[in-house]
């Protein structure tokens, strides 16, 4: 958000929706050169884009291909590298762990050690069970060191989060992971007086574990990577002065929207059961986010007609969403996740806008191609919320 | 570049050929109201346009006509207002001279001075044989002052450049020419210490040379301008992990090509020998710049006629560049020359990019009208470099 808006937000009580698919774009199949959004039979959305105005959106920079984190900030009207997302604060939010003004969010993995060097730096990918066995002698054993409480979290295999919670701490700590088998462990380094202390607290916790661990057959050590700070990230409430609601059935879109002040109910892995809870509570909120996440999965799996398949799905709850009468609904990706692709890419996302007032183009169809001719052009994804904001009327005039 | 991608850069094996046709953008003519690009023939690059992506791009801003320096730096992906070429450069890369680490570059011009004042600041435009014949007077017997190397070298008429090479130089320094008649030339000042040392110098040259030159009719005094140093500009090496070739028939673009690191062979002035070149060491590069000057030189002649001919003669070279199958294939202007402008201007210039999972639009033909409604859109020319480095496997994501 550029400081002019900053200065002219204002109250009103219109209200925003917001609804990502998250990995929209894609990019033409070679059998008939048309895109998963070309293919897709999409009549509630269509008869939206009548209404609308259509464009594409760049979620970071030219080229750049985004994780969900820098993808979702964005979207929110937040500057996606002034509010850079550290790798263990992502982990963190990943896992569901709730994050509070400076905690220290760390990503860690269980590894194998042998005469001080470490042999295996992924302790063999222990099950996930075997993880969850392990982080609970951890968390009965390790609960708090000085005037620091610490909070564990199994992940899938080796792969484990935790916090460290207390006054004080800094995120300029260097990674204890060699990167290497056959190496020794790195002692985490503090580069100032706050960070000093993190690795103070982090030396303590890998020397306690290691003895709970010694006589672990694979996991017997801890590796720590990604130490990193809740960012300091103004709130929905203090920025756009809306009180805001996220619904998303995975723990990382959870704790994206927490992380910028919005509520957010955990309600399972049903996208419909987001729809429910969002037309019981509407009248709560100024602003909606819901994430609708199998678009992605889809993309990322290479399977173009199940990624058809799930656009196809969206498109059968926009019924129920646009029965609320927001005043401005918006539906775009987070990135475009091609399953010619097979993973997150740089591609422009098409995004829609229906407002009273939106503006004016030709467009029928949500596409790649049409939404090049649209009346949004071709944008930074930060720059849809401005225009949703003026759209609900929360935009004063800049200068007279 | 932002600093997004510096971090982001992976190697890859897959391939970029960038080939530039000078001054390509261009504009209607009153006749039919068509361009130079739309009455062209250009069979082999309608074929690739229907395979590939399309935009305009922008050298700088809006509204701002770029020279040669800075084009084709936005084009190589780096900010041409972060890495601004001094006068004193450009004119020393013109010349074909080479510039190394810590070299201070200088316009010269012959003028004639009369009781302390300047009557000429051209010297009558001497003739460029005449300045030849003058320079390698100045070039036997100035060679080294101090600890400091002077390099000489003829341009035209009453143009000459020359390099200082030593320790701790300086480009702080004032300009000598008046740029009035009737007045003494200025002293060369420097603002800081090393700058002093350079102004220190370039007195010392101007005295042993106003003696030199005692004698001649017109030339016989020397003005300085442009005093400055060769930019500290990271090379494709270091910033995109590349091994680059630059291509160019005329020195200030194997200049440029140069300061970015590639390795730039000197084959005179046929176009056909840069293709022979690019077919015979295709494999040992990662990146390969082609540079065809013609486009431009008819766009300055404002002879449209002649343009359209040599936008076709780039075309006719097409099939040999692509025979090569380059993963990303950049056709572009670093500029636009119209015909009907006489000059560099700043229209946004067609830009087509050929490679596979690129994007998705509709054209046909590579031209004006067409590029607006191009899958690229309207972008900078310095993000063409981070969608070419995204297209070929070079760019990890941002966040997660």
């Amino acid at each position: 958000m550029l400081s002019v808006a900053k200065n002219l937000i204002i109250r009103s009580d219109r209200k925003i929706v917001l609804l990502v698919a998250d990995g929209l774009g894609g990019l033409p199949r070679p059998s008939d050169g048309r895109t998963e959004l070309e293919v897709a039979k999409t009549p509630n959305l269509d008869k939206l884009v009548s209404k609308g105005i259509i464009g594409l959106i760049e979620p970071i920079e030219a080229g750049i291909s985004p994780g969900s984190g820098p993808a979702h900030l964005a979207l929110f009207g937040y500057d996606p590298v002034e509010y850079e997302l550290g790798r263990g604060v992502l982990e963190v939010l990943g896992l569901g762990m709730e994050l509070k003004d400076g905690d220290i969010a760390i990503r860690g993995n269980f590894a194998t050690i042998k005469d001080g060097k470490i042999i295996d730096r992924r302790a063999g990918r222990i099950s996930t069970e075997e993880n969850r066995r392990i982080i609970s002698i951890l968390k009965e054993n390790i609960q708090r060191i000085e005037d620091v409480e610490i909070i564990w979290e199994s992940g899938l295999e080796h792969r484990f989060a935790l916090i460290l919670r207390g006054p004080g701490l800094g995120d300029g700590v260097s990674d204890t992971d060699p990167q290497k088998e056959g190496l020794p462990p790195l002692p985490p380094e503090g580069r100032d007086a706050p960070s000093m202390k993190t690795a103070r607290i982090l030396s303590s916790i890998i020397e306690r574990a290691s003895k709970l661990l010694q006589n672990e057959e694979k996991a017997n050590f801890i590796l720590f990577r990604g130490i990193s700070k809740k960012p300091d990230i103004p709130t929905f409430q203090d920025r756009y002065r809306m009180k805001a609601l996220g619904l998303a059935n995975y723990p990382m879109y959870r704790g994206l929207a927490r992380l910028v002040g919005m509520d957010v109910p955990e309600l399972g892995y049903e996208f419909e059961r987001l729809i429910d809870y969002y037309e019981e509570h509407y009248d709560e909120y100024d602003f909606i986010f819901i994430h609708y996440k199998w678009t992605d999965k889809a993309g990322e799996d290479g399977d173009f007609e199940r990624k058809v398949r799930y656009i196809e799905e969206v498109d059968s709850y926009l019924p129920r969403i646009i029965s609320k009468n927001p005043d401005v609904f918006i539906f775009t990706g987070d990135h475009s996740t091609p399953a010619m692709w097979k993973g997150h890419s740089w591609h422009p996302v098409p995004v829609l806008i229906v407002a009273e007032n939106a503006g004016v183009d030709d467009a029928c169809r949500l596409t790649e191609r049409e939404a090049r001719k649209g009346y949004l052009g071709l944008r930074r994804s930060k720059e849809i919320m401005q225009i949703a904001l003026a759209l609900s009327g929360r935009l004063k005039k800049f200068g007279a």
